[in-house]
C-alpha cells in the first residue's frame, strides 16, 4: 500500500491507485450521490491539463521530459483511460477543487509511470507543484466544463439531425394520407398525417440550429486568470499561451475570455445553454406524448399509426405493446427540464468571485446533453423509423369527422352547410351522397375537396370551388356573415 | 342593459360594455386565477385583427367603411384605450379562445360606435362575420403573442442596458479600490471593487445580446393558417396579405411561418426566450445577493460597500437600512425562474395540433419579461447608481487578509513566504514592516506590489518583482515547486 | 393633500388616503410585479394588530381609548374595507417591512378618523408608537402569513370536499357502466366507468385528509419575538398575552410557538404546507387531463363522456364544445406546481435571523391556496356534475376490445383463449358467438361475465367460472403455466 | 452462451446471467441514462415475490418445493446478492415492466440454481407462469416503491435524529456566547450563538417529525389489484393474503389499499413524500448556508465560527479551508428541491390506469431519501459535530454593534437612547463608559444587561431594568412613543 501526505497527515492508498491524498479524502468526505464526476468533464480536464504544460514548457517553466510525460498521461485520460481512477462524487463540496485535484495527481501519477519512476515520486513530479503549475481550480474548473460541453453538445447536434432525418422521412412517407387534425383533443379539421411528421420535424429542425448556435455562447474559457480572474501567480505569457494550445488539442474554437473574473465567477452562459436543452425537452415531450396518443388502441383508441414493438406485452391481452421508447424519451425530457431548474439555480446562487456549487451545475448540464442525445437517437431508430400508419383508420375516422363538411364551409357558408347535413340526416345518407342527389355535387368531386393536395395548398383560390358552380347549384350563396362581407368563412375553433 | 346572445342563449351585458356573450361567459366560467389577461398581449392582438383587417379589404371581402371602423378601434385599444373591457381572466380554458373572441366582441362594438351605431348591431358589424374574417384563435393567438413579446423584449433590452450602464459606471468609479476578492466566501486574493462591478456589468451586457439575439426566433407567426395551420376556410391571397400589414402596422420584422401547422401547435420557441431570460434571472439573483453580501453591516458584516437609504429602517437600531432594492431584485429573479418551469411544461404538454395550455403560457412569459423589465430599471436607477465604496473598510480587510503575503508568492516561493510570516508574526510587526526590517523590501515598494494597476495587469511579468532583486534579498529562490520548474507558482484554491 | 414625513424627509399623500409616508415610499421603491399584497394577509395583518393592541392594554401600555379604536380600525379591514388603501407591489423588499408599515399607517389614521382627528395626527396615534407597539415586522409578518394561510385552507378544505362529492355521486350514478381499462394509453382490461371517478374522489379525499392534517403544522406563531424571537423590547406579560388574544379574535387554534427565534427565522413549516398543495395540484391536473381524454371526440376520439358545454365552439365545425374548464383547472395546477419551486427556493434562501424573501413565499403559497380552492369549486360545479356517460360508446369498445377474451383467460388459460379468437375470426363471428356455437359458454352466461357487478368483486373465486364447468366444455385445462402450477394466470401488463 | 426466447425472438445471454430475454431486451432499448434501477428498489421488489409466491402456496396455486426455491431466491436478492443482475436502466419505458421481468426472470433463475437446476429451465419455473403467478406490473411496482421508500425513510428519519443531536450539542455549548443577529444581512440586536445552533435544530427535529408522520401515508399498497385494480386474474384469497405476507416478510406497516383502482393508478402520496422532502431539503439549505456565512472569512468576513478542516486548502493563501461539506450538503439539497419538481409532474402526468413515468418518479423519489440521508448523517459528523466557536470575535462585533444600545431602547426610549450615543460618541468614549461617567449606569451593570441569561429571558420585566432607577438617573422617562402609551417600544426593524 502507497502511502500520501497531506498538511492534514498521511494517509494510506489503495493498490494500483494513481491518485493521491487529495483524492481519497475527498471520497471520504463525500458520500453522498454515489455517482461519479462525469467522464466528459475529466477527459476535457485532462486536455486543459496538456494546455498548461505546454504553455509552462514555452515560457521555459516546464522542462521537455516532464512536458511530454504529463501531456501522455492527459492524452490516456482523454481516449477514456483510467476512468476508475477517478472516484470522486459528483455533488463533492470545494467548487470543483476535488476534481482539480484528482485530476492533477492521476496525470502526475501517470506522467511518473510512463518516466519509469513510482506513483507518488512528487519529489520528481509533483500534481501540485508542475501538472497544477501556475493554475487554479478556479480558471481550469470551468474552463474544462465548457470544453466538455462544447464536445457533447456536437454529438447532440448529430442526434438532433438524426431524429430530424426520421421524422422528415416519415412526413413524405405519409404525405398522402389524409387524417383528422385535433385541437384541444376534440376533432377540428382534416390535414395529412405527412404534416403532422412535417410539425415534428421542424420542431427539431429548430433545436438543431439553436444547438449549434449555443455552442459560441461557451467558446470563452477563464484559462489563466487562476483564483479570481486577475491572473495573480501566473506568467503573463503563460496566460496567453495555455487558451491556444487547449484549441489546439481539442480542435474546439475555444479562446481567453476578455474579462477572466467574469468568466471565473458567472454561469449565466451554462444557464443559456441549458435553456436550449429545456426547449428541445419540451419538443421530446411533446412529440412522445402525440406518438403515444396518435397510436393508442389498438382497438379502443386512436390508433392512426402504429409503433414498433420492442418488447412482449401482456399475456392477457394478446397483442398488447407498449409504448415503450416514447415513454422513456418523455422521462429523459422531463429530467431535462428538471436539471435546468437545478442549473438555473446554481448560477443564481454563486457567491462573489466563484461559485460554489459549480459541481452541481456540471453534473446536471452534461447529465441533460448526454440524456437528450442518447433519448434522441433512441428515439430516432428505435420508434419513429418504424412507425407505420394506420391508413384504413386514417380514412375512417376522416369520414366519421364531418370533414367534408368543414371544408365546403368556406364555400357555402356554414348555415347552408348546416342546412345540408340536417337534410341528409333525414334522408339517412352521408352528407357526400346526399350532395350528389341533390346535383350539387358529384361524388367524386367531393372525395377530391379532401385530397392531400387540397390539404397541403395553403388557403383557398376561387377555382378550388369551380366544382360548386354548376348551374341550378345553390353555389356561393353571396356574402355568408353579414353585409359588407364577400366570401368569407368565419374560422373561429 | 344590453342582451347579447349565443347559441347557448341570451345573456345580458354590463351597461357600457363594448365586449359581448362570449366574453361575458368567459368571465363566468373562469373566475380562477383573478388576475386578467396581459395588456401587451391585448395590444398585440388589436395589431393582428387590423392586419386581417385589411388584408381582408385587399382581397375584396371587407368592405372600406368597416374596415376603416375596425382599424380605429384597434388603434384605439393599441394605445391602451378599453382595458377595463378586457375582464377575461389569464388561466382562461380553451386555448385562448375567449381572449380572441373578447378583442373580436370589443372591437366590433366599439367600430360600430365610430360608425355612429349602436354596440350590438351584429347585422351591420360583427364579431365573427366581419372582425374574425378568415381567421382562428390557433392562428392569431400565437401569432398576437409572439407580437406582444417582440415588444416587451425591446422594452427590456433597453433596460438592460440601462443596468449594464449603471454598473459599468461603478467600474469606473471603483477601478481605484482594492479589496479582498473571495472564493466560497473564504478570503482570496486581492482584485478590485472596480472589478467586481465590471464582471457584473460584463454578465448584463451578454444579457443584453441574447435579449436582442433571441427576437430572431419569434418573428415567424403563423398568421394566415386558421384552425391547424392548413389555411382553411382562409383565400390564399389574404394569407400572404395579413402577415405583411401585421410587419407594417407594428414596425416589428414579423413575417408569416413557412410551415403553419408547425408554427401553429409547437411553443418550444417561446421556451427558447424564457431560457434567456432564466440566464438574465440567474444574473440579477447573483448580483443582488453579492451586493447584499458586500454591503453587509454597517458594523459586523463585510461592509465595503453602501447601498442608497431609500426608506426609513429601525426604531430600534439607528441607521439601520435595509438593502430593499436588491431584495426586491432577487424575488423578481425568482419568480423569473419558476415562471420558466411552467413555460417549459407548457409547451412539453401541449397536444397534436394546438397547445391547449398556451394561455397560462403567455401569462408566464410576458410576466416574466416585464418583471425582468423593471426590476433592471429599478436596479439600475434605484441602487447601483447611488451604491458608494467604504474604502477605508476594504483597505483595512486588505490589510487584514494577508494579501501582500498572497502577491508575494510568485515571487517568493509559498514556503519562503510561511516562514517570513511566521517572523513577521513573532517579530510582533506587520509583513510589510518585517519585509523593510529586514531589506527584502522597502514598505513603499511592498504598497505599490498592491496598487489597483498591478490587479489590472493580466498576470506577471519577471520586473513586477524587480523590486525583491536587491543585493543580498532572499529574492526569487529557484524553482520553488521541485525540480524541473522554473518561476512558477501552484495556483491552487 | 395631506403631508407626511420619515427620516429621509416629507411626501405628499393622495387625497382620502389612509396611509403614510412609509406606504408612500414603498409604492415608489418597488414598481415590480404590478400586484398588490394579497387581501387575506392583509386581514390576518389586521387581526395581529387588533390582538397586539389588546395585549398591550392588558399590560397598561395602552389606553382604552386608543386601543378601542385601533381594534375597531382592524375590524374594518379584516372585515374586507380600505382595500384600495393597501398598495404595496406583492414582492416587495423589506422582508414584510413595508406591508406591515402600511398596516399601521391605515389602521392608525382609520382610528383617528373613529376617534373623530385627522389622519396624520401622529401625536394622538402614531402608527409605530401605539399600533405597532412592542412589535416588529420579523415576529408580525409570520405571524399573520400563518392566520392567512389557516384561513385559506379552511376554504380550501371545503372546496375538495365539494369536488370530492361532485366526483363520488359520478362514481355511484355511473357504477353500472362497463368500460375498457387502459393502460399506457394502450386497450387493458375492462372496469367500470364508476370506478373511474371513485380513484379521482379517493385521491381528493386524500387531498381533503392531507389539508386538514397540514392546518395542525403553521399554527404556532413567533408573535412577540420581536426582530429575533429573543423578545427584546417588549414586555414578558405582552408575549404571553397576545397569540392569546390572536386565538380568541381569529377562532384559529393559533399559539405562541415554543421557539420563537426558530419559527421567526425558518419558512420550512409554509413548504410543508405547499407541498400539501402540490399533492393536489398533480391530482386535479391528473384528474382533468384523464377527462379530457376520455371525453375527447365526439367522433374521431375516445368520446366515453361527455363534458358540459359551456361556451360556443367552432363557426366551422358544428357542436365543436371545448374541455375548457378541465383546461382552466390543468392551467391552475401546473401554476401551483410552479409556486411550489418558488416557496421551497425561498425558504431555502432564507438568511440567519429573519427569511429577506418571504413576502415573494407569502404572494405564492397564498395564490396557490386560492387558485386550488377556486379551480376545485369550477370544476365541481360547472364540470364534474355536469358530466354524462356515452353508455352505447363504452358497450361498442368493450366490444372492440376483446375484454370478453382477456376474462376468460384466468378460466381458460391464455393459450385455449388464443385458439378460441383465432377459430372465431376464422368462423366469421364474434367470440362470444364462437363460444356459443361450440358449446362452452350460452352467449347469455358470457355477457354474465362482464356485468359490473363481476368487476367490483376483488379477484375471482372458483363459483365465478361455474358457467364453464359444463359437461364437455374445455373447461380449466389444469395448469396453464407450467408444472407445479394450479389455477393460476400470468397477469403481466 | 445461454438462450433465451420471447415472442420476438431467440437471445443470446451472457455468461453467467441470471436474467433472461426480456431483460436483454430492456438493456437493449434503454440505453439512456446509464444509471440503473435503484438497489432499494429492488430488495423491496424481491420481498413482493417472495410475499405473492406465499400467497400462492397458500392458495394451492403453487407447490412448496417451488415456493421455498422462490422465496430464498428473493431473500438473497434482498440481501443485496446479485446486484449486478439488474442492468435495467432506471427512465425505461414500459410502466416498470422491465422491472418487474428482470426481477422474475433472476429470482425464476436463481431459484432453479437453488433446486439444482439450469436457469432458463422455464418449463420448471418460468419468471412468468411461476414467479409473477397472479401478478401484474401495474399491480407489483407501486407496492414495491412503497416498500422501498418507506424502508429508506426510517433510515432517513435515523439520519436526522443524528444532525437534530449534533445541533442541541451545539446549542449547549454555544449556550453562554452573546453574538449579534442579523436580519436582511444587517447587525440588529443581540442573541446568543446556542440560539443560532437551537433554531437549526427546532427546524430539523420538525423535519424529523414529518418524515415519521409521511410513513403513514405510503403504507397502503395495491397487491392484488393486478393490471388495473379490479383484480382480474388473480383468486381472491391471494389477494388477501399477499399483502398480509409482505407484512411479515418486511416487518412494515403495510396493508392492502380500500380502493385498489386509485392506488394503482394515483401516485399522490409520493409527491406528498416528496413535499415533506423538500421542506427537509430547505431547512438543510438555510443551515448550510448560514453556517457559510458565519464562518466567512478567516480573516474578512463574519468568523463568528470555524468549520473543521478536512482538506488542504490553498497553496497560496495558508490556512485557507473551504466549507466543502456545507457546499456539498447545499448541493444535495438543490438536488431534492429539483426532483420534487419531477415527481410532482410525473404524478399529474399520469394517464388513465396507471402511471407511465412511474419509473422516472421511482428514481428521482428513492434518490432525494437517499441523497437526504447521506447529506444529514455526513452534516453532523462531518461538520457539525466538529465547529468551534471564535468567541473572541463574537464579543468584538457585540461590542462594534451598538447592542447596548439596542438593549436600552425598551427602558430609555429611543430618543434618550440616541442623545446618549451622540453625547459619548463626542466624548470619545464608549457607550458603556459614557453612561458609567453620567452616573446612570455603572459600567458592570451595563455588561450585565448583555448576558446570555438576558438573551434567553423571553422580553423584559420591569425589575430587568432596575439597574437604571438609581437616583438622579434620567430614568424610563415616561411615555416614550406618544401620549397614551407606557412604558413601551417601537420594535420595528
Amino acid at each position: 500500500m502507497r502511502q500520501d501526505t497531506d498538511a492534514l497527515g498521511a494517509t494510506a492508498l489503495p493498490e494500483g491507485s494513481l491518485y493521491g491524498v487529495h483524492t481519497a479524502r475527498a471520497v471520504a468526505n463525500f458520500p453522498v450521490s454515489g455517482q461519479v464526476v462525469a467522464p466528459e468533464l475529466l477527459i476535457a480536464y485532462a486536455w486543459v491539463k496538456a494546455a498548461c504544460a505546454l504553455a509552462n514548457q514555452d515560457g521555459g517553466h516546464l522542462d521537455a521530459p516532464r512536458t511530454a510525460a504529463i501531456v501522455a498521461a492527459c492524452r490516456e485520460i482523454a481516449a477514456g483511460r483510467h476512468a476508475e481512477q477517478f472516484p470522486v462524487d459528483a455533488l463533492q463540496g470545494g467548487a470543483g477543487t476535488s476534481t482539480n485535484m484528482n485530476v492533477n495527481e492521476v496525470v502526475a501519477n501517470r506522467a511518473l509511470q510512463l518516466m519509469g519512476r513510482q506513483p507518488g515520486d512528487s519529489e520528481f513530479l509533483s500534481p501540485l507543484g508542475h501538472v497544477n503549475l501556475h493554475q487554479s481550480t478556479n480558471d481550469t474548473y470551468p474552463t474544462a466544463l465548457r470544453v466538455a460541453a462544447l464536445t457533447l453538445l456536437k454529438d447532440l447536434e448529430t442526434a438532433a439531425s438524426r431524429l430530424q432525418d426520421a421524422l422528415q422521412a416519415k412526413e413524405t412517407a405519409f404525405a398522402h394520407i389524409v387524417k383528422v387534425g385535433r385541437t384541444e383533443l376534440m376533432d377540428a379539421v382534416p390535414m395529412t398525417l405527412g404534416m403532422t411528421f412535417g410539425a415534428f420535424a421542424e420542431a427539431v429542425a429548430r433545436d438543431r440550429w439553436r444547438i449549434f448556435k449555443c455552442r459560441e455562447r461557451i467558446k470563452q474559457v477563464p484559462l489563466g486568470g487562476t483564483a479570481v480572474g486577475t491572473g495573480l501567480g501566473a506568467p503573463r505569457a503563460f496566460i496567453f499561451k495555455a487558451a491556444e494550445h487547449l484549441r489546439h488539442l481539442t480542435g474546439l474554437p475555444v479562446s481567453r475570455a476578455e474579462n477572466l473574473v467574469d468568466a471565473t465567477a458567472n454561469a449565466d452562459c451554462f444557464v443559456e445553454v441549458s435553456g436550449i436543452l429545456s426547449a428541445f425537452a419540451a419538443n421530446l415531450l411533446k412529440i412522445a406524448s402525440d406518438l403515444r396518443l396518435l397510436a393508442s388502441g389498438p382497438h379502443t383508441g386512436l390508433g392512426e399509426i402504429r409503433l414498433p414493438a420492442l418488447q412482449a406485452g401482456s399475456s392477457i391481452m394478446p397483442g398488447k405493446v407498449n409504448p415503450v421508447i416514447p415513454e422513456c424519451v418523455g422521462q429523459a425530457a422531463l429530467t431535462v427540464m428538471g436539471n435546468h431548474q437545478t442549473v438555473t439555480l446554481v448560477a443564481g446562487l454563486g457567491q462573489l468571485e466563484i461559485n460554489q456549487y459549480l459541481p452541481l451545475l456540471a453534473h446536471k448540464l452534461l447529465e441533460s446533453i448526454r440524456l437528450l442525445r442518447d433519448a434522441s437517437t433512441l428515439f430516432a431508430d428505435k420508434c419513429v423509423a418504424g412507425i407505420d400508419a394506420d391508413e384504413t383508420r386514417c380514412r375512417e375516422l376522416v369520414e366519421k369527422s364531418q370533414a367534408l363538411a368543414t371544408v365546403l364551409v368556406p364555400a357555402l357558408g356554414y348555415e347552408t352547410v348546416a342546412r345540408l347535413m340536417d337534410e341528409a340526416r333525414a334522408a339517412g345518407r352521408s352528407l357526400a351522397a346526399h350532395l350528389d342527389a341533390v346535383g350539387l355535387l358529384p361524388q367524386a368531386e367531393a372525395a377530391e375537396l379532401l385530397l392531400p393536395k387540397r390539404m397541403r395548398k395553403l388557403g383557398f383560390e376561387e377555382e378550388d370551388y369551380e366544382c360548386l358552380r354548376r348551374p341550378g347549384a345553390d353555389r356561393h350563396p353571396g356574402p355568408p356573415n353579414g353585409e359588407g362581407v364577400k366570401g368569407g368563412s368565419r374560422c373561429y375553433l
